[in-house]
């Protein structure tokens, strides 16, 4: 049991409303039925898959929802001073983005071993980027910026405006895809998936919600067995997006309430769903989005067997050396970074 | 001028109705706003971009239309004894795809050079593959297996079925973006512009049709010039897909009809698009697809500037190495193919 937080859990009111509000910002991303044909998995059987195709979104990913419903909430005041974050990359693109949209600028903070697609992304919004060696020295930079410019701070996936934003994702998910069965997403410091489940538990509430974690960055499996928020000593996957080590109160509490399971998949599983998405289904997935397809295929195959599933493809930002490293086999020097401390 | 062809054009009605029997066998594929947001491009000037994601179609391509078309309109006898096709790639999947819907076999020629991923892909739906060095003798062996096994031929790009089917692209895309202002087709054969023009100025007339070429494999632009369907001496390009050495009279007609200009792109402006596509757009597309990007960028860049332009990403089936190569700008083998032929 985790303490009681004072934040309740997004409302599909609030939900709704907080999408309204992100406008032509965001986008309502697709939804894509998909049959896998001749790939290398052994899918579940029966099971009518849909993507939630969020990688289709502004920025790459779905952390713009959550930066652009904090830049709109905060006083004009405090956004004209600007933004800041830290980040392995998708969050620093998202709110590089929300400060352009703004009106204002972006000062963040990426970690040096950040994908060169995200650093090259987060400069074409007009950021101004800092690096830091790893997450540690990255929040403590971070924290001197928002106090030295008086900057506001965008959590990566903890807070009320932070997982309000996710949960649109849920609310346009719930509303497209009537009778779900089941929702997998990819989870890291577990913002989007207490977002999403949220909502789905609310419109659909017979719908199971699964999380996949990495098994090398599993924080948020660890914490719902702790019963409380922890973090882990250290990270390691190619899922570089999904390296967060540690989750959070609001996040947690949320993940605690409205979701079924949260499983593990090995990197091997997440190269392979990669390889399936690009010959397959034809996309360009960072091994963060590839991870709920690994997850049907390997811990949760016999659970959603028959059932009416849809994967959250979370985003992509992903360079070409990379991309074809992920998906041939070779080490993607995942290894050689150290992504605490942000997702 | 063309000679007179007996066969009209597909009306919306006959499109409708060999709609309706594709049924389930076929995707009504989705379509995606897309805002190109920090890509190299340089892209028209407010043009509103929609893509056509026929990539996103059953054995990854929109042959599947034609090849199930012709195949729901024969005699069940024939059709008993089985299909037969000669190809580069996607046209041999969408025949082997075909034969297992209609539960027969396909015995299919396939020219030497053709993808890896696409003669995996033809082989995991069953067919019976040989390989041709060259067009010619690759269309010479499938006229012997026509009469040897009585097996139904199926064109790749020419005749009443197989333009019916790929008219059921346009009736999509005629229905699900009003107010069209102009489209764009990669054009090899010329089977796919045909059908999507056709439908496309009977749904909405006020719309410009445009048909793209690589400069190395022109031979519906001259065609037009000429007058008439003929033959050009050299294919050279990327695009392996859109190959085809000549034209033929009905697509032909029915082009010289119902289009308003075939341009023509180079390959590295084929190269750009398809790195463009995969950084900003998350789409795995072999040279074919990324054709239309590279003319409103290229050729079509003012005169689709400002407009409600829609792209027709018509089919990706390509291995890694070659995508990799694609995108990297080294040679994907492409010069030592000839893909003369089929397209």
């Amino acid at each position: 049991m985790t303490e009681n937080i004072a934040i309740p859990p997004p409302s599909v009111e609030r939900s709704r409303d907080a999408r309204t509000r992100l406008g032509g910002w965001v986008e309502r991303t697709p939804i894509r039925r998909w049959v896998p044909e001749v790939e290398e998995l052994t899918s579940p059987d029966d099971a009518e898959l849909f993507l939630k195709l969020e990688l289709f979104q502004r920025t790459g990913s779905f952390k713009v929802r959550g930066a652009m419903t904090n830049a709109l909430a905060a006083e004009p005041d405090a956004v004209k001073r600007g933004l800041t974050a830290v980040s392995a990359g998708n969050h620093a693109i998202a709110v590089a983005y929300a400060a352009r949209a703004m009106g204002t600028s972006a000062r963040v903070v990426m970690l040096a071993s950040a994908n060169p697609a995200r650093i090259d992304r987060c400069r074409a919004y007009g950021a101004d980027i800092e690096f830091a060696s790893d997450g540690a020295s990255g929040f403590a930079r971070v924290r001197e910026i928002e106090k030295e410019d008086g900057r506001l701070f965008i959590h990566p996936f903890e807070g009320e405006h932070t997982i309000l934003g996710t949960s649109t994702v849920g609310l346009e998910l719930g509303e497209q895809l009537p009778l779900l069965e089941a929702v997998v997403v990819p989870t890291g410091g577990g913002g989007l998936l207490a977002g999403i489940a949220a909502l789905i538990k609310q419109l659909q509430p017979e719908c199971a919600m699964y999380g996949v974690e990495p098994a090398g960055a599993d924080s948020m499996r660890r914490s719902l067995h702790a019963g409380e928020p922890i973090a882990i000593e250290s990270v390691e996957t190619i899922a570089d997006s999904l390296g967060a080590p540690h989750a959070a109160p609001y996040g947690f509490s949320l993940v605690d309430e409205f979701v079924d399971d949260v499983v593990l998949v090995e990197d091997d599983e997440i190269r392979t769903a990669m390889r399936a998405l690009f010959t397959d289904a034809k996309l360009v997935v960072e091994p963060a989005s590839a991870a709920p397809l690994a997850a049907i295929c390997g811990p949760l195959r016999e659970t959603v067997a028959g059932k009416r599933t849809a994967l959250v493809v979370s985003g992509s930002n992903i360079d070409l050396p990379t991309f074809e490293a992920c998906l041939s086999g070779a080490d993607p020097a995942a290894a050689e970074r150290d992504p605490r401390g942000a997702e």
